[in-house]
């Protein structure tokens, strides 16, 4: 057995892998067209928005970097409100956009409140866009957005949410809850490879892009919205094989029903969640409600994180490390894609067989009968 | 039989198209490295560099971009001088970098020659860039690069070059040659799937590089340089089976022998272009040593190009149609990948029936005896 449990690129579903194979068609044609077309009404379903998310070629940081480039003016005053490393990346892009960075910063591990967002309103006026995180995968935190986007008001400052590695796990559902504009990517919680970013904008979004000129012609949205016709077009030569792949993915998430695949995932996560704290470890994130579905970060005994996750390797299972700061202390496990019983059981009989090596001793019955009882709960 | 024969994406060679199925592994760990370190390798041989081209999520226009937003800035003047559509996208891009542009046009079909450069250094000798096209896709005009960087004294401008559909189907030499940046794709001469640019940068452009504020995170080139080492890692997620495929791709070209592949595709487009001329057609391009080795650029009788290009398709052929004003005179027949003999009887022989389908005469034997003669010699 080898699977990756790393936050991204992950496991890719045989389905959606096969497609990777696909013979080439052209970009400007019919076939694509369809491909293309289908790709924007599935996304569109999945995260319930009116006009579709935009595929472009490019990883996450691509899409984030799409997102700035189009609503962020040089001088614009942007409020950044980051609990971890993906927060802080978010924050570089838009400095890199000539954005004047107001900046507040949450201790990694905690997540992002309805009151820090007011206070940063408060303090900063005038500030036409905020960057949020939605699922902080340096830390396994999932932030309240919609909360969040609901204490901003309407004529407030745009709100930019980076959806990178929560898409697709759990619902971002950025009409709903009044999010302007959202960065996600294909090789998360969409189960495909990487190398598409996607980009939707709410309407208000749309028309601040009209005053920003993008400093990329590649990232420029303005060129993609003018052929999302009936027979839709790309601005250039589009990853046609990735697309296919990325429609499958989202095909498999939409066919099982999105909320019923949103609630497997978060129960996996609860389900390990307590497995870990039934052997006796601690969850970097201690809020219940705050631990990312898509994603779970472990506290190691002290200096066992890297011979934890080196004897997982050896028993074909990668996981990753922490980052920044908590490089030697966390494991972080990924569970984004379509796992259910069975995967469970391996993380945590795999987990705790590495432990009792190690001389940290558990109750790995105890832990599965744990992890059993939450995957039970329908 | 069903081929492409459109500029890109072109047919994927079966051995490459398998690899996009590939088991998707972790952008950290040691398979990728290799995989990375083997493609920087494979591309530092197909380009002759010391440095090898970096690899970048996006397509050909991305690299363009992210060629221009690494050496261009805001206020800098920049010669353009192009000869068709991608020249003009090109100048665009710099555009977009805050270039402050001088333009000289050279008429479609026509290629750049040293005397437009020399005029231009002339006019303007304090440019800090020149941007060239190597292959003119739109027309099918191969320019003379070589000569052309040749003219352009040591302590000029900055050359940075196009080569999104040169790059692999013929000689693109840039440290041989003078040239400071280059732009690539994978699914021209490369033969891979659309999805990764390659941009590579001379001594000279590194130090440029240095003074430049990328404007884009994630086509900034500095973060990629940075971990270019014996287990190199890219900045951020890159598009992991895109990169395998495009490897394949480079190991198809290099294990044939460089210089024998394009001495291949060069004579295939002679032979092409003599079959084309043998049935009575005229080629867009009038010198015979400007006419592209990957793509053939044929003017229709008038009216005709439509109806030729649908009654291709109709056989399983897709060629292109030409672009700006040229669209509904040209056809463009790309022949850039793994063609040999049976190709080029396919396409001459296709290409008479569908014009003698429309009314169109010509002698096919007289055709295929000429296009003989040329691949015959070696």
């Amino acid at each position: 057995m080898r699977m990756l449990l790393t936050p991204g690129p992950v496991e890719v579903p045989f389905d959606v892998s096969i497609r990777g194979s696909m013979r080439m068609i052209s970009h400007r044609g019919p076939e694509f067209s369809s491909l293309y077309s289908d790709l924007l009404h599935q996304l569109s379903r999945l995260f319930e928005v009116e006009e579709p998310p935009i595929p472009i070629p490019g990883s996450g940081t691509g899409a984030l970097d799409a997102l700035c480039g189009n609503l962020i003016s040089p001088g614009d005053r942007v409020i950044s409100i980051s609990c971890g490393f993906f927060g802080e990346r978010f924050r570089e892009i838009a400095s890199r956009c000539g954005a004047s960075l107001e900046i507040i910063d949450v201790p990694w591990g905690e997540s992002l409140e309805v009151h820090h967002l007011l206070e940063a309103l408060e303090r900063f006026p005038n500030a036409r866009a905020i960057l949020l995180t939605h699922n902080e995968t340096s830390t396994g935190v999932l932030n309240p957005v919609e909360d969040l986007a609901g204490s901003v008001p309407k004529d407030g400052p745009l709100i930019l949410l980076d959806a990178v590695s929560s898409a697709g796990a759990m619902p971002c559902l950025p009409e709903r809850w009044g999010i302007d504009g959202v960065a996600a990517s294909s090789q998360k919680g969409l189960m495909a490879p990487p190398g598409v970013g996607l980009v939707w904008l709410s309407k208000r979004a749309w028309s601040r892009a009209q005053e920003v000129r993008c400093p990329s012609y590649s990232m420029d949205l303005k060129l993609y919205k003018k052929n999302l016709t009936d027979a839709p077009e790309t601005p250039y030569t589009p990853p046609v094989s990735l697309y296919a792949q990325l429609l499958k993915g989202v095909e498999i998430i939409l066919s099982s029903g999105k909320e019923e695949w949103w609630k497997s995932r978060a129960r996996i996560s609860r389900a390990l969640c307590a497995a870990v704290e039934a052997m006796g470890l601690d969850l970097l994130v201690k809020s219940p409600n705050r631990r990312s579905p898509g994603l779970t970060a472990i506290k190691m005994p002290p200096n066992l994180a890297n011979g934890v996750r080196s004897s997982l390797k050896g028993m074909g299972l990668q996981v990753a490390g922490g980052q920044g700061g908590l490089k030697d202390s966390l494991i972080r496990i990924a569970h984004y894609t379509d796992m259910d019983w069975p995967e469970v059981c391996m993380i945590i009989g795999s987990l705790w067989r590495a432990l009792n090596d190690l001389g940290v001793r558990a109750d790995v019955g105890c832990a599965l009968e744990t992890a059993n009882k939450i995957m039970s709960e329908r």
